[in-house]
């Protein structure tokens, strides 16, 4: 909390801040009894306490990764908050490596939350390599997924995140981590991308930093990849029942 | 069918050789009556007698597309040659641009092709926007998907390709057009990756060539992420429920 606040001032005047996966814990967890000592109930401990306080200081919203604790279970979670309080919540739905040691998976669904100025949603770190997710917050209405990530495989879900953006024509904010935890090396390199799939805006690989850019929204609701071409009117959903067929 | 003549004679010895798009008749129809004049029924006219010939010739199999017509019909199509004859044959699903005002769309799912040596699909150019079917194709057991193009937008297809393959562990290979045609110009920038995402061949933006890489079918059969993460296993189909809603 105190690495955050000594950055999350130079947000002040942004709409919507993005922090990183697990913000509240760290991720390396060695035991479910560590795991279970940094996490908090939604809304109800110091991380959610600190980050309504931002909100209300700043004006801003904020989105953070926050170890989730629901009763017996925990979530690896995002949440949006704003000065009013705790708007929306996803649990992340592909979990990686070790954390279903830790985590249950997401069962919260793809929640689209509508600010006015822009409708957000929430994906975390490794749910990058499912193209599905991506689209179905798409065609939900998303203008912005917000990403946060504690990412390790180096530089993969940086070069598929502008593809995501371009092939649903939304912004993406992947907000990562950089340094080490025990074994881990996090890989930085943050990465904001537009509806065109340029990146926009791209965080170091190793420094701590705040990074600010303006988002059109009109762009991201503009679905026709060219005149006769509308991105989800070209879909073909009758051809695609392998994608939804239970195992 | 001079062009190809005159290159693929450097492709003796491989096992797959892939064509671009339409390669029998050209893109940019004016009228339904000229793309109709350089059509033919797959199997049963010079196009695919050249292919065979070609085929017989060298011992390698071919993926080109073809400009197909079926009774009243035409279709985008790409076809699979081998000395034997006609193996497969793939109708491109998501039409680009003006292409309904020539073409049915596809009507033949999305088959794979077991060459023994190889499982491979094939989908035609503008279906690289549509993550849906890498997907379906990679889950249904595609090694290698083989993706005759036109490409006229610049550079995002050749961007995304190296992501489908990253993200559903398959090679990819984008055959694209050099060259300009009325008003339309192709992008060129053919590009070969690897599961890992590597772009392991990319052609010049404007000179007809042949390149020639080894795939390594085991590693598109690998679909470990990491030690703990199948990339097919850890799918939740049960959420992507909207992917497959009729319209």
């Amino acid at each position: 909390m105190e690495k955050i606040d000594s950055l999350i001032g130079q947000c002040a005047g942004a709409d919507v801040v993005v922090l990183p996966e697990l913000a509240n814990s760290g991720y390396n967890f060695t035991s479910k009894e560590q795991a279970r000592e940094s996490s908090e109930e939604v809304g109800k401990g110091p991380f959610s306490e600190f980050l309504l306080s931002k909100c209300r200081q700043y004006g801003f919203h904020l989105v953070a990764g926050i170890n989730e604790r629901d009763g017996d279970s925990l979530y690896n979670s995002s949440i949006l908050v704003s000065s009013d309080g705790i708007i929306g919540k996803y649990r992340k739905m592909h979990l990686f490596w070790n954390e279903p040691d830790f985590y249950q998976s997401g069962n919260l669904g793809l929640p689209i939350f509508d600010l006015g100025f822009c409708k957000l949603g929430m994906l975390i770190c490794f749910d990058w390599i499912h193209p599905e997710v991506w689209r179905i917050m798409a065609m939900k209405g998303a203008d912005l997924i917000c990403h946060p990530s504690n990412l390790v495989l180096p530089g993969l879900c940086q070069k598929a995140i502008p593809v995501h953006a371009m092939m649903n024509r939304i912004y993406v904010i992947t907000a990562n981590r950089v340094g080490a935890e025990g074994d881990k090396t996090f890989t930085g390199m943050s990465v904001i991308a537009d509806p065109k799939g340029d990146v926009i805006h791209q965080a170091s690989q190793s420094e701590e930093e705040a990074g600010i850019v303006d988002l059109d929204v009109t762009l991201a609701r503009d679905k026709m990849m060219t005149p006769l071409n509308h991105l989800f009117d070209d879909r073909r959903p009758e051809e695609y029942a392998l994608l939804c067929e239970k195992k």
